[in-house]
């Protein structure tokens, strides 16, 4: 497990960024986000198994990054050999299969699952071509894979660049302040992030004022990443806690709120981390813009409202205890649901996308033929 | 330091209830709140000085507590022999430089100025009765103390009928769902407690349908000890993060919303534990009454509005760090207001005193003479 410090200077770690997964044919390496702040320790994922493990057990998460760690742990198994002497009906069995297990690990984030509706339809279609042999499909997987993780980083940049314009061109100010929740950043994604990247791009550019990252509980990703990846870049940034937010609206000055998502919906209806239906809330009645960033792949046109939207409950562990000391009372009763859901009316800056920036009602028609699964 | 374990049945401790502090002539003794729910030990405070580092470091905390605390550490240093030797002028002046240094122990509270403002003006007054002495004094100051906490806990219980009475004449419902935050209860007060007293009131007449604790961050006053009351008095509870309340809101049927206040001003603007502001946002939103339990000892009418009240911000280190443990990423800033102000429009219930439940407009005209400074 290689050991990396947290906060270098910009000089002194050069163009070196933020990674939550380190790739190349045959090794994949996943950030065990469990460990930061305290250690930054890359764990290897051999295969799928490991890869479903990991997202489980919440080292690497965000639902662009757990769709990426999924397919590529499949590609690395391949790479290693799994199915290897099978025909390819059986590796196509094997990798369908694969995908289907991947999917269980997390269920309400919709990238994993679409990855796996997409990389299987194209491993079935693959091994219909009478020219295919095992080793071609394969081949044909693993590529897939891998330009599944460069299209998330191209459209992670093209994201900041849309929301960041936006949000100056909305803006009075020449500086905007930005609160977010969660991790959306280079954690989440293989790399700058969906709501971060907005924060970066502003940044990039010279027109960010501040930045407000909640703590984000239970499971303190926005104290224990967005802080980490923000201190990191040298971000001018403050923590809060959750019930801050709307005191914060009131006496710091934001000019908007930008959020990530892990499901939007037909009518933009958002699932995103717990707390950013009460953010929107608070928004609202700051009348401060409320923004979702999320690539179109997080859209999932098969549902029509978020009500359908089946939300995860996690342990009550999480909200009881921190690094295994209990801080709750004991025999108290807990609800831990992981997500809420944010209604599209909430939505008043809009939906940042790799293709532009929609309202929830415009979202539909902008979004391309595979997404609407045409 | 006393021992007892959290949670025995209703049987096995008979009619012991939860006591923040236990108190007989010459003797203070107080539960250090910081070392709940893990274990429950009741420290000597032996003088004014013990009471000031018990309030400042939070082992007692609770607007109405702080203040008992804090005159109940002057009477039993005075019954220790303070002042001994010293004339009644001499024994005033002590007494009077006592009760300041007690005010800077915690300043947003109003209970505390306030106690000390009156006690402060009876001893002026007792010792320039003629027939006064120093003795005769002491005395008397002692006493006052005395019927303070005696007073307390009834008002708390007249508070605790009122609140119950409105909220089942409010709801359509037979059995309500009461969402409160912070720790409001017998740990708060001198017993019963102010919005948790109207919960335990509800919980009595068989009304309560069930109770929606928040954790309360950054100090976890509601997972640590709102929790441990609930549980200790066997009240159906769930513990959520300050996050979820308003997905609560949306799909566990909260009928009302009652918090605390460290103080009340002419308005009905009122001071409370911070993310307060927000959940008075959130009712708001889904239309539930939002309601504030305060003795009128909490009211303080010298102010006209909230903006006037100074908020008190707390170190770093109570949103970084959880028993010792650091969580957040090093580097990061933090803001952390221990108070926000809600602002009267949103308390759509009303205002919970001992002497009834009032529209904030209605508070100022309700509140009696010595509360206004007549």
């Amino acid at each position: 497990m290689a050991q990396v410090r947290p906060g270098p200077s910009r000089a002194a770690r050069g163009a070196m960024s933020l990674e939550a997964l380190r790739y190349r044919r045959g090794s994949l390496r996943v950030l065990n986000q469990l460990l930061l702040p305290q250690r930054s320790c890359y764990e290897e994922i051999g295969g799928v198994r490991q890869g479903w493990e990991a997202i489980r057990a919440m080292k690497v998460r965000g639902a662009p990054a757990i769709a990426i760690v999924g397919c590529l742990s499949l590609a690395v198994e391949l790479h290693g050999g799994a199915g290897m002497g099978q025909d390819k009906t059986g590796l196509e069995t094997f990798i369908r299969d694969s995908l289907r297990y991947l999917v269980t690990a997390r269920p309400t984030a919709v990238n994993m699952a679409r990855a796996a509706e997409e990389l299987g339809a194209f491993a079935s279609q693959e091994a219909q071509r009478e020219e295919a042999t095992a080793e071609s499909l394969r081949e044909s997987v693993i590529q897939w894979a891998e330009a599944m993780l460069e299209k998330d980083l191209q459209d992670n940049r093209s994201i900041g660049e849309h929301g960041a314009r936006h949000l100056l061109q909305a803006s009075p100010q020449d500086k905007v302040t930005v609160l977010t929740h969660c991790n959306t950043g280079s954690l989440a994604t293989a790399g700058y992030g969906t709501a971060l990247g907005v924060i970066r791009s502003l940044h990039a550019l010279g027109h960010l004022e501040h930045v407000y990252c909640t703590e984000t509980r239970p499971y303190n990703q926005g104290a224990r990443l967005t802080a980490y990846e923000l201190v990191y870049d040298h971000i001018p940034a403050t923590l809060i806690a959750d019930s801050m937010v709307s005191v914060a609206m009131k006496e710091k000055g934001v000019s908007a709120v930008v959020v990530g998502a892990d499901r939007v919906v037909a009518n933009g209806d958002t699932a995103n981390k717990v707390g950013t239906y009460q953010l929107a809330i608070a928004a609202k009645h700051h009348e401060i813009p409320f923004y979702v960033a999320a690539p179109s792949t997080s859209c999932d046109l098969s549902l029509a409202e978020g009500a359908e939207i089946v939300i995860e409950e996690r342990p009550s562990q999480e909200l009881t205890d921190v690094n295994g000391v209990r801080i709750a009372a004991p025999g108290i009763g807990v609800w831990n649901p992981a997500f809420d859901i944010t209604p599209h009316e909430l939505i008043t800056g809009g939906i940042i996308t790799e293709l532009g920036v929609f309202c929830p009602e415009e979202l539909r028609a902008a979004l391309p033929g595979a997404v609407k699964g045409e």
